[in-house]
């Protein structure tokens, strides 16, 4: 049983992450706060009663193939339809697409959902968004009137083909070639490998953006270009048409996801018959491919993380009802006769409050980064434009790994919570932290997140976008301490100091960085990125404390989620801090041939 | 590939884990340093050569279940049998009943060897030792003589029958019941649930020892008798004869573990014809089977610590392989042409020192607590055998919970080093996550061992006995502080400076207990537990380091695993002190309403 936590939502993406303010300046066109929760409201609904009933069959029967043929899981499809026609797949495209044009911040709300609901099923529309992204930005006029209408109304679906065997995170050693047609379109031959969605029976077309060398582009990364790959080819009314030369070899055997085939996609193998050779089309400039996928990235990622969310706030759903069913033992307090809900004792409260504080620190993250998103392209003026750019970029790699480093954890608490029952297939705890286990793999890896953030973020307007970012943080442990509220000091006092090591630990690396001491900074990447994500988290934990004055249950349910991360997460930070700032040398002094043994 | 490091083991065992004492001073009989390698280089080859080539398909296959009878997955009945007839069964059984006596510190290292080739199949032959030993300490001259030997030699394999639906972690609430039978035995009824290796067939005959009340039984723990009650009812001969009023209504379908099967076991449900009512025999006195239980509980819980330490080694090795094997990207320091092999990345360094450390550490923990059980069995002085009692009761709850945590979290990482390989079945790091993880559930939850620890084990003798191993780990801090290698300086100060976190919040706890203040003592016991585990587990791998003055790889690296755990880990120590001192309040001031929402 899922139930969407709308109001919980609403009330971070319009106060704490600070959408409520673009959307009263109509930033967002006549987007109004009663339209919005009416959306959520819609999806929550849909989410609950429609999607994840069928979470539990598509993982246990699982996507299968059967001679380059994918089928679903059963009821997978009828889901997709009802789930299209409802409008869901075109919620962010642009009007002219036949799209309702929402902001990303009400796309990665609604996306929070799908997640929750069933991870398998929420990775799959993510890449048809990305897909409609990329044509948009980059394809010529007619591959955008062909292509981009059906992929945003869900009709078709689309896929994103990086990985080869060879090249998983170095996308420089990539050996999928095109050659030229005489025509102006192109022939793929290659193998594409981990290909979420590649092929399935929910939709008419599938169509796949395919990274590929052409003959004699430059070695590495900046010899790849990005291909247009239908299924079918469209014919003369835009309808799927002749079968093309791209298929779905197998799909993986996985740990979790299992209604999420994943595929191995042959370009060129001849299989359709005919001549060999998948026909593409170029979209973007030749050799310019990695930009077109960097022009998707920041909202693939957040969505990969908004995905550890979506996990994150069922398994502490799931845990929550168990531990309120459930009776064992005699906690303190309790009454002597029977047994106590497992919610009484201390020990399962803390797991229940782990969990909560680490999916309401996750969800203002993902949700902060989507406003700065939707303002880094809404703004009227240039330089705010830039300057949201420059904030979601920074977000960007923490929404991701924070987020789905913590949908793991929040997994495995709600396994824990259940004991003996959480090792067991039926009760869904265990499909929760198989499914939750790829987000920090897939979508560039977190340590990629954090090599990202420490290197290239870190850096970018000279520090200054970082710095501008603690000192808007530090505004909340302000505030905070300003509050009389009792335990807010005490809030406040943590915050401050988890703070003061992001800071000590940025500059660290910036400085590491202007002296050109990569590896120092690289030993550091993922320790800053964890104490980022507790500090940053626990100010918009703060924040939502602050904002919730009214006395009732949900506002005091927000300042003892603030106060437990504050007494039981911010003090990591300090150790973060030291192996940052100290700890280089335990790596770069351990030199590989010393641990390859 | 699963290579025993039989030398690292050796090494853990008699230097840093203080078995060459006890050995030197002839405490172990006639077992000597050389006798006790060639056991475990033995053991080494038979996990790596004959248990690990199996581990795979028991997973992919698992054990199944038809009509009452379990079948084991492809191949297992006869690695079994060659395991009974290497005369691995009898190990640590004494020799009158055929057994080699050899002591739980061997034992335990052996069964690593197991746990690493497969868990699912290390988990079996723990159940059985603990029937051997709960026999031998309670059971009548007669039950002795017809079943301990049997189960010693592994011709017949044992289990325990605690859990029931509603009764977990609470056994007080058992319903299975007996009856007194005319003829001194007694009628068992009941279901017992998760009952591992209930059913199978490996083995002539099972011997259950299952928990049960007799009528008019005191309610709670206090009326709780144990019952022998075989699978075959044993003929004149001692052979299997009649099939007993017991069977297996099922198995569970779990995360992992797959080849282990999780038995539901029906009691007197008249499955075998005839009268109903399973046969049984009471295991000491009536109404005293908790403390039958409680003879077994610190091996059991030991060797469940040691499931976590043999994944973690076997997640470790592979890991360690992949990384040496797979290249993406290119690491600084690393030659221009081609790609790195990502051990060379230093965040694949940290990820694998990471489990290196934790690894080593929990190994340590599970060592010094076997050795610590064996002086108090076999110290001639009756005072050192109550104090090395008091120790290992001390250290278990710690080697079982920190154990198992680190399994799941080296295993966990394990996955990560292989990217997108791990999320897939056939690399086997992902058997290794979904394994991992029912070890810090079963046998007590670890938050159960938490509060076991703080509640029951800290103020044994008065404080006195953690107050004393604190000391002696300051020892090793002194040492180290003492020691001029480089880089030994700063491993002692963070020792110290842990040690002295572990020592505040002892003292806290114990004040807490002392003034009655159960909830919040209650509050700090998993941090805690994972405070003693980080601080006890750097004592000894500073320990490791500092015996390791040879300078060849194997001391640069333990020395590296030292320096990493006292920079990277030994920090969080001041965060778990924070919470465990200051944190109370953010579980006691969260009632069990406010999170039930």
């Amino acid at each position: 049983m899922y139930r969407a936590p709308v109001s919980e939502i609403v009330f971070t993406l319009e106060r704490v992450a600070g959408a409520s303010a673009p959307l009263r300046d109509g930033l967002f066109g006549d987007l109004d706060e009663a339209t919005l929760r009416a959306v959520l409201d819609e999806a929550g609904r849909f989410a609950a009663e429609v999607l994840a009933p069928v979470a539990a069959v598509g993982d246990r029967v699982g996507a299968s193939w059967a001679g380059g043929a994918v089928t679903m899981p059963p009821g997978w499809k009828e889901v997709y339809r009802r789930w299209r026609e409802a409008g869901w797949a075109s919620l962010t495209a642009p009007p002219e697409l036949g799209g309702q044009g929402l902001p990303a911040c009400v796309s990665v709300a609604v996306q929070e959902m799908w997640n929750a609901a069933s991870m398998a099923y929420g990775v799959g529309p993510t890449l048809t968004l990305a897909a409609v992204e990329a044509l948009e930005a980059h394809a010529s006029e007619e591959l955008r009137r062909l292509y981009a209408p059906k992929l945003a109304s869900g009709e078709w679906t689309g896929t994103m083909n990086l990985t080869e065997p060879q090249a998983g995170s170095d996308l420089g050693a990539l050996a999928t070639r095109a050659e030229r047609a005489a025509d102006g379109s192109y022939r793929i031959f290659g193998q594409k490998i981990f290909i979420t969605y590649g092929e399935h029976d929910m939709a008419g077309n599938i169509v796949h953006l395919v990274l590929a060398r052409l003959p004699g582009a430059p070695p590495g990364t900046k010899g790849i270009s990005m291909f247009l790959v239908p299924k079918f080819l469209p014919d003369a009314d835009g309808a799927p048409g002749v079968r093309n030369d791209v298929f779905c070899a197998g799909i993986e055997e996985k740990m979790g996801l299992h209604a999420s085939p994943t595929c191995t996609m042959i370009y060129g193998g001849g299989h359709a018959g005919g001549e060999k050779g998948a026909v593409g089309w170029l979209v973007g400039e030749e050799n310019r491919g990695l930009n077109c996928m960097f022009t998707m990235m920041n909202s693939a990622r957040l969505a990969v993380g908004i995905e550890g969310v979506g996990v994150a706030e069922r398994a502490l759903q799931q845990a929550t009802a168990y531990a309120v069913e459930r009776r064992q033992g005699r906690a303190p307090g309790q009454p002597e006769a029977g047994m106590s809900p497992i919610i009484a004792h201390p020990d399962v409260r803390r797991m229940l409050l782990s969990m909560r504080s680490l999916t309401a620190a996750s969800r203002a993250i993902c949700y902060a980064c989507a406003v700065a998103i939707d303002r880094g392209r809404l703004e009227p003026d240039p330089g705010a434009r830039a300057s949201w750019r420059e904030r979601a970029n920074l977000l960007t790699p923490v929404a991701k790994a924070f987020s789905t480093d913590a949908g793991v954890e929040v997994a495995s608490l709600g396994v824990q919570v259940h004991g003996g029952m959480g090792y067991i297939e039926e009760t869904g705890a265990a499909r929760l932290y198989r499914d939750s286990r790829i987000a920090p793999i897939y979508e560039g890896t977190n340590g990629i997140q954090a090599i990202d953030l420490a290197t290239r973020k870190l850096p970018a307007a000279g520090g200054e976008t970082i710095r501008a970012y603690l000192r808007e943080l530090a505004e909340t442990a302000a505030e905070a301490r300003a509050s009389n509220r009792a335990g807010m000091a005490r809030i406040a006092d943590r915050l401050a100091a988890s703070l003061e090591d992001l800071s000590v630990a940025t500059e660290h690396l910036l400085a590491g960085l202007a002296k050109g001491d990569i590896a120092g900074v690289l030993a550091g990447a993922t320790p800053y990125l964890r104490l980022f994500g507790l500090a940053a988290g626990g100010a918009y934990l703060a924040r939502a404390a602050l904002l919730s004055d009214a006395g009732g249950d949900a506002e005091r349910l927000r300042m003892a989620i603030a106060r437990f991360h504050a007494d039981r997460h911010l003090p990591e930070t300090a150790a973060l801090r030291v192996a940052i700032v100290e700890g280089a040398e335990s790596l770069t002094e351990a030199p590989p041939e010393l641990l390859a043994g």
